[in-house]
């Protein structure tokens, strides 16, 4: 599959057989303390119970599994501020192959000691995810390695596998809520949800604190925009053309949520799931309190998207929020 | 099954359908942090990603899906620390059933909402697990319900499942660790353990705040031991005889760990696996890393037998352990 198609919901199918070989499916568990808060019926996608704590592993093994071997052997190489990077080094692997991922200088630690215990060659460079992708590209180039992109058709349709979990464990849904960093897993929820039963609502998250996607998504150009969100897993500054195509074509809204409220949604999951989620991977939790009256007596699924939080970021979330 | 027989291999076999009628299996994940604490190739299972947070929901849909149903009609009540209580109460709703949980006077909040949660009559009795049980026993003889103890043999042939899913999973696995409240995680474990391959050696594991259960082991005899920990899920007092006559002729080791290990290895899972795990459900790493010089080199399975790690306990660990 070119990696700048969209990824059609025959792709999402054919991923199953790659994905299923490397990862088993992740529960959809309900918390009563959760409903309490929105009003509403949550059942939480825990992506967070990966191998590497997040999603993005679907779609790492079903990008590499498609790979041609003289593809493969050409090496790896991607940028990512972390849980992209473990993806691509857990699916590197797991088939043997070397992967480098650059990340920014500021990286959460947590995660780059994973990556290299994976195998994967990490180097810190760049202020931001914009400028290790950059620097990513560039190394690619000079060795002639192969650089995955955040956003490749494979990553997308390989993800959309958590979206066909979900409507096999709960067909009644009504409402999907999926943090949106780069958009892969917004999108690859989308294609699936829209083929299925397009009356589902699926609706994208991100920080107001870096809302490049959201005003892409809003006023249809590719804008850079401010990055100052404590959630990694967020921090877009230039927005993504194949996701935002896919995006514009499929969601049905795309809403800001304050990493406040990002950090009160992993102390809610903290306290009423007894689950670590790191901020990113709360906001769909964030957004489901805030659209609390929208939601009111619907069945909502809000996608736990990744676990990887910091001992650092806990404690802050520990400190600064009202228990 | 009579409650107070030893399950047989075949019994948790058999278990299977029950069980996974209402539960998916667990995965079993590595981290590269927990093997350097080690010095061995650590896999975890994870427990603490079963819908009520803990192993014990196996035994509990097990147990109640096999009653007859003029037995279950007359109610069900238990007693517990929390995550028995989970368990039973999840248990009863999926059957339609009303259940009665007797817990400690100073009991997990969290535990005893998500009892709550899940439809159960939740009653603070009792200084401790023991005198909860006595209460609860009082209760279904006076209603005429039925009562459920913590070790009943149905709940071990449930449990026993996760350990059929770790022989799945890593057949090559040499040495199970896992932790000791009641009993019914490392009876379940042996049984199935010892059936398949009796050269894997299970190491039960108990806090040094609450040894009843591994003195009785050691001694042979039955007899009250003090009981301070922090860790619910281990604070037995009062020995259990059927689980003990198991692991006295399954287990190949039962050791001790201080409460202050029971926190460091909580910090550990955060740290390390981006996990939340609850004290009694972080012993068995605690083990591990206890018994390094032993394990050097092995392929072990360390039981995250739960989850449910109240906000004021998370609160601690990061206080009082040096990060």
């Amino acid at each position: 599959m070119p990696v700048n198609t969209t990824p059609s919901y025959a792709d999402v199918l054919a991923a199953r057989q790659r994905v299923y070989r490397f990862l088993q499916p992740t529960p959809l568990h309900h918390y009563a303390g959760l409903d309490a808060l929105v009003g509403a019926e949550i059942r939480v996608k825990h992506e967070n119970h990966q191998p590497v704590g997040a999603f993005k592993v679907r779609g790492g093994v079903n990008l590499v599994a498609a790979m041609d071997v003289a593809t493969r052997q050409r090496g790896l190489f991607t940028a990512s501020t972390g849980n992209h990077g473990q993806s691509i080094a857990f699916a590197a692997r797991a088939h043997g192959l070397q992967a480098t991922v650059v990340v920014p200088e500021d990286a959460n630690p947590g995660k780059v000691a994973a990556m290299r215990g994976l195998g994967a060659r990490v180097l810190l460079h760049g202020r931001d995810f914009d400028q290790s992708r950059q620097y990513a590209g560039q190394l690619a180039e000079e060795s002639g390695g192969y650089f995955v992109g955040p956003t490749d058709a494979p990553l997308i349709a390989g993800v959309g596998t958590y979206a066909l979990e979900i409507l096999q464990q709960w067909p009644e849904v009504e409402a999907i809520l999926v943090p949106v960093g780069a958009g892969s897993g917004a999108c690859g929820t989308a294609i699936v949800a829209k083929a299925v039963r397009p009356e589902i609502q699926v609706i994208g998250v991100q920080s107001a604190q870096a809302p490049a996607m959201q005003q892409a998504w809003k006023t249809g150009r590719l804008t850079e925009g401010e990055m100052h969100t404590i959630a990694e897993g967020l921090a877009t500054r230039v927005p993504f053309e194949n996701t935002q195509r896919i995006m514009r074509a499929l969601l049905d809204d795309f809403v800001l949520v304050s990493d406040e409220a990002l950090q009160q949604a992993v102390l809610h999951y903290l306290q009423h799931a007894h689950q670590l989620v790191e901020e990113a991977g709360a906001a769909a939790l964030a957004a489901a309190i805030q659209l609390k009256d929208r939601l009111a007596g619907r069945k909502v699924v809000v996608i736990a998207s990744g676990g990887n939080l910091g001992l650092r970021n806990l404690q802050q979330v520990l400190q600064t929020v009202q228990t």
